[in-house]
């Protein structure tokens, strides 16, 4: 491999297949020099979708895998029966250090307990969280968990919050990232007990907490990190999907709803496709398994190629500023100052 | 008072005062002839506001109040010191009887809380609901809880479920609303305890489930009726405000990128005026405070006269199809069954 930085890719993942992924790679082989990819899978089909346009010798490598974890397979076959899975050698690439960082669009339950088995949690995070990075008026946030932990103490909240700090720090360049807690009601009596007691921690803390923020103000710029626990960020993430795509039919179909309005769709259709550029959920595609030791990037199980690549950007973005060891660091210190 | 429905209107709450509330209740008058309405405030700032242009004599009545509860009153307070309200003295003439409902945009924590002590709960509902309805693909959804219940038990998701099957049946003439739990996958093994545990209520029960529903799947026609803890609830409807605020800024940006594109955004302004009406908050105002026994609607603190007639006209369906009774029939049933 050459100098710079080498990323593990599941080749197998996702549900369009090994085509936009090759695809994907591709794209940011091109983009950049730093960047080599190894990708895991059926040698067979890789090189079937690499086709007559062989990718530059040198910065990329097959490493076979003779199995794939499904959507529907549940973490006990992923993690015990499948030990030759394309998922599984992707991440066995971060472990022996062959690789600094792994991607897959495959089942992300699987990817995080394959990842927990084989890289480990980092000391002093009891559970690694995900994360991903929305758009917002004037920026974007950052957001976890967003499913990993459906049940999560006030002492989790605490760490995904640092956690959150961590990666915003690290590629936002941004030294005191704001950190909000998801709650119904920005008064101090609202919520529940977890997230009572969690603003009591982050209260005290050294990290820059604003206080409680309500769903909508995720879309704003109130805070640079928005804490919850997996099954509300779950929730709120799929239902803001639910609402760009309702807000898309309707209007596509007002556009279509006479020759005129066709007519005009036609004269706002740049508009309407820079518009639809800026809420484009692939410039957003890429969520980050925090709290592992080693970069672990979940991509969207329905990512084509410019979304891929856009999760191998992350992937160099956390591997270049070193995020796990910061957040060892991190943990360390608070160890410490607590001892 | 006229023949007809008469609805006690809280003409003191939310942010934009006593005119919008007057002219909203105008709007219905208007409409409709069998309303009738108690406008429960300060008679000077009510009588100021109606001017010049009288309300319909015998279908209209200024009722006293010489309190207010404030938007940041605390439940406390609103319930013991302030039994002079316009809310309290609302909620007061659904019990009397004169008048079959009542509707604010005040204090959401201290409607319930005033609601539940005075009209009581129906005998077999642990816990009242907010339950709204939203728009979706190829019609809407009706979603509970959405606030008043931050941890929920399995017996509290199936009364709501319950609760939201006899709203969907009286007030959209479904007779068998399909009911949807709200999760954050679609597998059995996902999810909390709560909502696993109430997955198997359901599944045994006579209301027509329909397994689990994702964030996204609100805005589609997975489920008439989608349910949730309170917690989760409001964050999924205020994460849905935030992100059409964003798609609202972000069409505005791009339309007034450049003068061509005001130009093209002059042509598609009855275009955007249809599609933003769709969207438009307003259309759907009126929350149901469901499992009371009473019909008690919560309107917006920020609605305006249009929104604030929806919520009027919401109240007036429910009384129409004695929701209060229904449910109350429903668990009397449910409770012989289990005996």
């Amino acid at each position: 491999m050459s100098a710079g930085f080498t990323v593990a890719v599941d080749a197998m993942g996702g549900d369009k297949g090994t085509g936009v992924i090759v695809e994907g790679v591709r794209q940011v082989l091109s983009a950049r020099d730093d960047a080599n990819l190894l990708l895991v899978g059926d040698p067979d089909e890789i090189q079937k979708h690499i086709g007559n346009n062989p990718l530059p010798k040198g910065r990329t490598e097959i490493v076979e895998a003779s199995e794939v974890v499904n959507m529907d397979d549940s973490v006990a076959v992923a993690l015990r029966n499948k030990k030759k899975s394309s998922m599984r050698i992707a991440i066995d690439q971060v472990k022996s250090g062959r690789a600094s960082a792994c991607v897959s669009s495959g089942n992300t339950s699987a990817l995080m307990a394959i990842s927990k088995f084989v890289l480990k949690t980092i000391p002093g995070i009891d559970r690694p969280a995900i994360c991903t990075t929305i758009p917002a008026l004037n920026g974007h946030t950052h957001m976890l968990d967003l499913g990993a932990n459906v049940d999560c103490s006030a002492d989790h909240l605490y760490q995904f919050a640092a956690m959150g700090s961590i990666l915003a720090h690290a590629i936002d360049d941004n030294s005191r990232p704001t950190v909000g807690l998801l709650n119904i009601g920005s008064e101090d009596i609202k919520g529940n007990e977890q997230v009572k007691e969690a603003a009591e921690l982050l209260s005290d803390s050294t990290l820059n907490y604003v206080g409680f923020v309500e769903g909508n103000e995720i879309y704003t710029d109130r805070a640079d990190i928005v804490v919850c626990d997996g099954f509300v960020g779950n929730v709120s993430l799929k239902t803001s999907e639910g609402v760009a795509n309702l807000v898309s039919v309707y209007l596509k179909e007002e556009f279509m709803r006479s020759p005129m309005n066709k007519l005009v769709g036609l004269l706002a259709k740049p508009i309407l496709r820079s518009f639809g550029n800026r809420i484009d959920p692939r410039q957003y595609n890429g969520a980050s398994l925090l709290g592992l030791k080693g970069v672990v990037i979940k991509s969207h199980g329905s990512a084509d190629a410019v979304a891929f690549a856009n999760a191998i950007n992350i992937a160099l973005l956390e591997i270049a500023n070193d995020v796990p060891s910061k957040i060892s660091e991190s943990m360390n210190q608070s160890h410490n100052s607590v001892a």
